[in-house]
């Protein structure tokens, strides 16, 4: 199989790169350089119509898109030391903050990076008040997640480590990277993002 | 356990009756009016601190919450008449076919409720050049989707009948009822969304 990705600091490959890396999987990434809009040259839209990284193209010529479910995959094959929680419960838990996640702290980096960023606006039609409108979501977002690890878990969805922090990490970090900052007041997000900070994975 | 949900048109909990239906499980709702903002009085926000519906209580008294966390779940504890795959493959392919239907298809159209509708006008600041510009992606999405469904199989993911199959219902369902309808040149997706609107869970 062959893993299309890209390099630093577009988030989503980095967090199937975490994800190999914390569970030793031998899968190097084939790199797609977005600046130069490889990912939407015809090559790669025939593995994935929506012209995204990262991208699994297996050996039968399959392609699985979707960071989340690339993961997905790669745990079945590769059960060991397991990132997506072994009980039913686990697993709904692990899934249910990957989507709060994606859901509440992603979009609205999301959103601020395509309306908001000059990157961006060199590339594509900007909704500029809009975009920088998810500033607040975001800030209100880090101090909901803060809220909610008041309880004294080590880790998002418990006491494991887990795919939700890969997704937490990576999207903090890819805002920080947009110029949205942690707010202040968030003693237990910081505590928490230094500690899955330093795993070894997270230099991935 | 008590899933707690609301009536139609919220498409959130009708992906968990449509789900329920489809797998046969007895599993009844208990509403939660969200138009008395019964979602974000205290006893609801206990159940889950972003005020959100469906949520699914357990008899231990722990929350799950997130549509598909909560299908997932519902799927490990009932796993005959599987509606998330069986083999890793099919898992795979039907958790990217959820979230491609979430991000391109639901997000625009998230969007234009939150920014341009008049019924969340009355209740929240909207930027509403931002919120019709959604139209436009709704629109593309569709045509995306319709070009994909164009190698003839039945469901989003294969052959059979998925969980990506009501994430895509529920979303162009609601869609319709914000305003917001398939384009006119879309005949594989309207075949595909005629052919899943005919099964009698669709009616949930």
């Amino acid at each position: 199989m062959i893993l299309y990705g890209e390099a630093n600091p577009a988030p989503n490959p980095r967090r199937v790169r975490i994800f190999i890396a914390e569970k030793g999987i031998d899968l190097p990434e084939t790199r797609v350089n977005l600046r130069q809009r490889e990912h939407k040259a015809p090559e790669h839209l025939a593995r994935n119509s929506l012209g995204q990284v990262p991208t699994l193209v297996l050996d039968d010529g399959e392609a699985i898109s979707e960071t989340v479910s690339i993961c997905r995959y790669l745990e079945a094959l590769h059960p060991a030391n397991p990132l997506f929680g072994t009980t039913a419960l686990e697993q709904a838990r692990i899934d249910m903050w990957i989507r709060r996640v994606e859901f509440q702290l992603m979009t609205p980096v999301g959103m601020f990076w395509r309306h908001a960023h000059p990157l961006t606006a060199a590339l594509l039609t900007q909704f500029k008040d809009f975009g920088e409108s998810n500033r607040d979501l975001y800030a209100r977002a880090c101090k909901w997640l803060d809220r909610d690890l008041g309880d004294g878990r080590s880790h998002l969805a418990g006491e494991a480590f887990s795919m939700a922090d890969i997704a937490a990490l990576t999207t903090i970090d890819f805002a920080t990277f947009t110029g949205l900052e942690m707010p202040e007041d968030v003693a237990n997000l910081r505590a928490w993002h230094a500690r899955v900070s330093a795993r070894p994975s997270a230099a991935a």
